[in-house]
Formats: structure tokens, C-alpha cells, sequence
């Protein structure tokens, strides 16, 4: 799979194209193509912005023009501020998903970002495929340019990313408690709570009880916790009955 | 619509709370509180990376402890990267909607970062309600403070923005070409084609006439670029044939 080129036309600020590659680093992209940068090329704050990415700004390619830069990629989102009357697909950035379909038919694919202070000009966007305009407070929609290349790149790596939405990780010992241990501690907990006087007068006791398993249902729990919450209960028990 | 708290634990950088109260503007989040700050506080850095959201960072809060800063808070995820072993659930950034579930039923929500160098710790994730953790390549998964605040900012606005996933904004006069239009496009092109030879043998005419038909298609144009267009052929005819 080729991850798509991140190309940067006319960047101004080191520390933009250093937090630029380290998002980049962040979401398996790798191609960094600088196109007439303002800043002076090679620049320290953009390696130390990279951080760990610094072989990201080291092998990036610098072009005069952006036509150059783009020339050998078959399909090109520009990124840019939500606008009027581009007369071509302006997409939201979940369309990263097309850039990973055109990769696996061996396309080469490019995400365009325009410099810090006005963005890609229309002539810019004329060389693009599409546009991805990302969606954000219409009071407040210059988004910096690293933050617009993580926020792409992110829903490009997004787009095949396997994690479960939710999954809970109990560590290589604990696994999720049998239903038989729950009702052994269900059957443990209200046989202490009816001796103790807490589930009295005893009609009461059937609602109480659903409220108190469905809480603990609720809690998932380990078999390890099961274990730690009934060691508690006789732990009370025992306290109490000393002290009486 | 009470947007949820951001909730910076331990802050080291300016320049990072600036960046995060700037992501937090993009995406409609007012809300920031500031735990035990390393740096500085009010910091020159920060207000400057804020860019136009130094209102944010003017109004921030600052708390000696987690625990007076998530007080008053109902749901809060705790932002991390992946790790092993909590035993709570561990949401992907998406569940950015379930706050925005909490909150439509007047509940208040928060996200909780940790400081620069380290991250959250056990006892901060301790308490949280649930884990969220940012996917990316596992061999560079460190996402700078500022980055991670835009992302889990951009998929609470993305929960309910209403723009659709494609559009073309042909502007306020222009609209797309009607079918009508189109067909006597397509025939004044392919006359003039047939006149000029370009279609001969005349048998071999129909699926030339049918695959430049599709190219047209494929381009949705407005009725504007239909006009541009069929004024090019006469264009080219007429220079034709005056050559001639």
C-alpha cells in the first residue's frame, strides 16, 4: 500500500512542517513534499518539532513549483477553509477512504495543504482532483497547518483501522467473570445483607436486590474483582461482629 | 447544548494549552481547566498559539487537583494511548457522540489530558469514567497535547455537523446543465466531429460518440460550462475554417 505524498505549498513556519511530520509519523504516512517554502530548508525548529519524526523532514523533497510536485500522483485532494463556487467535488475529510481505494489499484494519491496565512489560492486548487474542506465552527474555521494534517491524516489511517469502538482490557491474567460467579456472589452478598437487617422488612427485599445485581452486571467484572468484593464482604462482617 | 469541559492535567508547554484552546474554538469547546500547570500561568506562549481563541485561554481555570477540576462533572474520558490493563472501557475516538448523547440529556461532560511527558497516570485514568485512546501506527503512537485535543474536539463537533459527505458548490448563479442542455451539446459536438472527419468510418462512430458522451457526464458541469463549451466548437470550426 502507498500512502498518499503530503504535499505543503509555500510553508511558513519550521515548527508547522516539524508538527506536520510528526502527525504524519502518527498515521504511517511518510512522503513529504515541500513546495518554494518561505522558511529556510533544512530549519532546526521543524526537526524539533518532528521529534521522533525527524527522518520525515530529513528525506523530504523540496519543489520550485507546485505542477512538479504533484506530477507523478493520480489523484489529489486539496485541503482548504470551507468556501464557495469551487466547481469540483468538495468532499469531508472521511473521503480519505477514496485515497486508500485508489492506493490498492496502485495509484499514487496526494493530500495538498496550502500555507499558514492564506491557504491554497485558487490556481492551487485548480491543480487538485477534489477538495476536503474539514467541517469546523463557522465562527472559527482556520485550523493550523500541522492540526489539518493530522486531522487528514488520522481519518486516512482511520479508514482501515481495525480497533473495536469500545473493548475492555483486563490484562493477560483476569478474564470477565462466569455468570456462576456472579450468582455465587449475588447468592454471598444477600445472604449477609438479610442477616444483617439492611434487606428488611423482607417484601422489600426482591427490588432492592434487582437493583443491586443490576449494578454490578452494569460493572462487568473480572473473576479477580468478583474475588475482591466478596473478600470485602466478609471483611465487614468479620469487623462487625467483633466489634459487637 | 453545554459542550464538554477540556481538562488539561499537568501542562507543561504554553505553546501546547495555546494550541489546544485554539483546536478547542475550531470545534465550538469554551470550557478549559487547567490542573496544577507546570509552566506558567496566565502564559505569553500560550496566548500567542491561541491565535484569535485567547479568549479561552483568558478564561481559563486552573485547579490545584484532578479531583476539584472533574467535581462538578458527570461523564469524563480520559484521553491515552494505547495501553494494556484498565480494566474500564476503552472507547476510540468516535465516542466523542456519547458525549454529546450526555449532554442533550443535561449532563456535564469532560475530556481529560495529561501532561506532555508522560501522559496520564494510573491514579488520574482511576478517575475517569472511560479510556479514550487516539488509533495510529503502533510504531510512533505519541500524539502531541495540542494534536490530541483537536482530534477528540473534531470528532464531538463531527457527531452532528450536518455537512454532507460530497458536494460541489457550483456558486449562487450557476446550476447543473439540465439533461436537455446536455443532449444538444452532445449533438452539436458530434456534427461537427462527423463533419470534420474525426468520426470516420461512420461505422465505427457509435461507441466513440458513446465513450465522449460518459467523459461529459462524469464532469457534471453547469449549464455555464455547457455554453463554454459548445462556444469552443464554433470556436475551433470557425478558425478552421478561416485556415481553410
Amino acid at each position: 500500500m502507498n500512502a498518499p505524498a503530503i504535499i505543503l505549498s509555500r510553508p511558513q513556519l519550521g515548527e508547522n512542517i516539524g508538527a506536520a511530520a510528526r502527525a504524519m509519523a502518527n498515521f504511517g504516512l511518510s512522503d513529504l513534499r515541500l513546495v518554494a517554502p518561505v522558511c529556510r530548508w533544512p530549519n532546526d525548529k521543524a526537526t524539533a518539532m518532528a521529534v521522533g519524526a525527524s527522518n520525515i523532514t530529513d528525506s523530504a523533497r523540496v519543489f520550485d513549483t507546485l505542477e512538479e510536485a504533484l506530477g507523478d500522483l493520480q489523484l489529489v485532494y486539496a485541503t482548504t477553509a470551507r468556501e464557495r463556487g469551487v466547481a469540483k467535488p468538495i468532499l469531508s475529510p472521511a473521503a480519505a477512504t477514496r485515497l486508500r481505494a485508489a492506493s490498492s489499484r496502485g495509484e499514487r494519491t496526494g493530500l495538498l495543504f496550502g500555507g499558514e496565512r492564506s491557504g491554497l489560492d485558487n490556481d492551487e486548487v485548480s491543480l487538485a482532483t477534489a477538495v476536503i474542506t474539514i467541517p469546523t465552527d463557522p465562527g472559527f474555521s482556520s485550523i493550523n497547518l500541522g492540526q489539518a494534517v493530522l486531522l487528514i491524516g488520522y481519518e486516512w489511517f482511520r479508514a482501515t483501522d481495525q480497533t473495536p469502538p469500545e473493548r475492555i482490557d483486563h490484562g493477560p491474567i483476569n478474564k470477565p467473570a462466569t455468570e456462576e460467579e456472579l450468582f455465587q456472589f449475588f447468592a454471598h452478598l444477600e445472604d449477609e445483607l438479610l442477616k444483617s437487617g439492611f434487606l428488611y422488612p423482607p417484601d422489600k427485599a426482591p427490588p432492592a436486590i434487582r437493583n443491586l445485581r443490576a449494578l454490578f452486571h452494569r460493572a462487568n467484572m473480572t473473576d479477580q474483582e468478583v474475588r475482591t468484593l466478596r473478600g470485602m464482604i466478609k471483611a465487614l462482617v468479620r469487623d462487625k461482629r467483633r466489634r459487637t
